[in-house]
């Protein structure tokens, strides 16, 4: 199974001001690549803080970590530099992330200043990721097991980068495929749906079942079920979802009288 | 400086599924109350992870922990159990949350499960959080310098429960005041303002200043700039942010003719 941490990093998240969409927008890719998620952290703009969590990711041999943020001309877009920090690379000018700051700046006439040059510094090593869109470039980099992207928070420059470079070498990472498919369980309250779950997963290898109350316990119980499953084949993990919701359906129909089953 | 962690537990996060919204929401209400959030952190439904990131909030003693999740009749509901693991305490029923839970079926005329009984477990020591709205109460536990609440990850009960008794011990524990203003700088690019922005905060102690690009960079470039304070005392924060909020319009208008300044 191949792993990965997403990685938020900027104070406007953390005092509730911006909703983390970068992250689930991430993590709907990620997991549609058949790659696992396993943590979304949220850090400040704060140096230790930042590189704490990738040395974090590094000692626990996560494969792919992507972080968003931080990359950009201010002081306090301290990614890349803490990035180094934590794998205890050289923080050096890269050329090739300097060119494209230079072209960028050139065709509008204006000059390279210090905040500018800025954004070409970089862990020794890296490859700089093209920003079709804004400035600052991000960073791809291996270290030891893991694969690194940096890319900047601005969602329209993080979203075109992905497509564009870092979900072509997701994909010659990932082996593996994933399926889902959804269910509605209304007028059973989810105490009682609980141990049905149990026995489908129990019976079905490879499935995993999670019920989302969407009603009231009592009262109005409503449930949506999620069957999920990330196996080495598309075709595979798509037969293990169907037959555990046909399995579930038979169940809880056989229990349940008053249950009314929805698909979607 | 009260410092917080918010944990939010499931895996519908991370499969990108579901956007994070419960931590955005617990976030502005501690910001509100000058407490200091500095990790969103996201987990699966997993004991191993779950634990650690519980065991390493009370490691770094931070001072209030808030998690979202895993509290529920289902076999994935794991955050009690968790808990208790990862601060070695008994897990055991808590006869008052059991009774709260007794109430809310008695009424409907539904028996005691296994699985209803469940979520009346709870680490020693623990002081049950009334849930308004849902079944599965909550768990309050101090460990240490630590304050721990366990809320459910529906939002409805999560910002019930959160205002009816977690927000009423956090007023007693955190003694500072956050204040903060907004300017919008429009025709300037990011890497112009950057020095300006260092110039504040170094002119002006306890601010902080925050640029976020809106549009683009090179071409039509819109910031959004954001000082915050956190502070012993309201008016000192206020103050704090208003004069950083004039020294630095008065600094951008000296410099950039072309720049226009909007509030808020």
């Amino acid at each position: 199974m191949t792993t990965a941490w997403v990685i938020t990093i900027g104070n406007e998240i953390l005092i509730g001001k911006i909703v983390n969409t970068n992250a689930t927008w991430l993590c709907q890719k990620l997991t549609s690549m058949g790659i696992q998620v396993n943590r979304i952290i949220c850090v400040p703009d704060e140096e230790e803080d930042i590189a704490e969590v990738f040395k974090e990711a590094i000692k626990k041999k996560i494969d792919i970590v992507i972080s968003t943020g931080g990359l950009g001309p201010t002081f306090d877009d301290k990614t890349s530099y803490c990035i180094a920090k934590a794998l205890n690379l050289e923080y050096q000018l890269n050329q090739e992330a300097l060119k494209m700051i230079e072209e960028k700046y050139k065709e509008k006439n204006m000059e390279l200043t210090e905040h500018r040059i800025k954004m070409a510094k970089m862990p020794k090593d890296s490859e700089p990721i093209r920003n079709p869109i804004g400035t600052a470039p991000g960073i791809m980099l291996r270290y030891g097991k893991t694969m690194i992207f940096a890319l900047p928070g601005v969602p329209s420059e993080m979203k075109a980068m992905f497509e564009e470079t870092v979900s072509k070498v997701l994909r010659k990472i990932s082996g593996q495929s994933y399926a889902e498919t959804y269910l509605k369980v209304i007028g059973v309250p989810e105490s009682s749906i609980a141990p049905l779950i149990e026995e489908v997963m129990e019976a079905i290898s490879g499935v995993y079942i999670k019920s989302h109350p969407r009603g009231r316990e009592l009262g109005e119980p409503l449930l949506e079920i999620h069957f999920s499953a990330i196996v080495d084949e598309k075709s595979k993990a798509q037969r293990i979802v169907s037959e555990a919701k046909e399995l579930f359906k038979k169940l809880v129909v056989n229990e349940f009288r008053e249950a009314k089953l929805e698909n979607g």
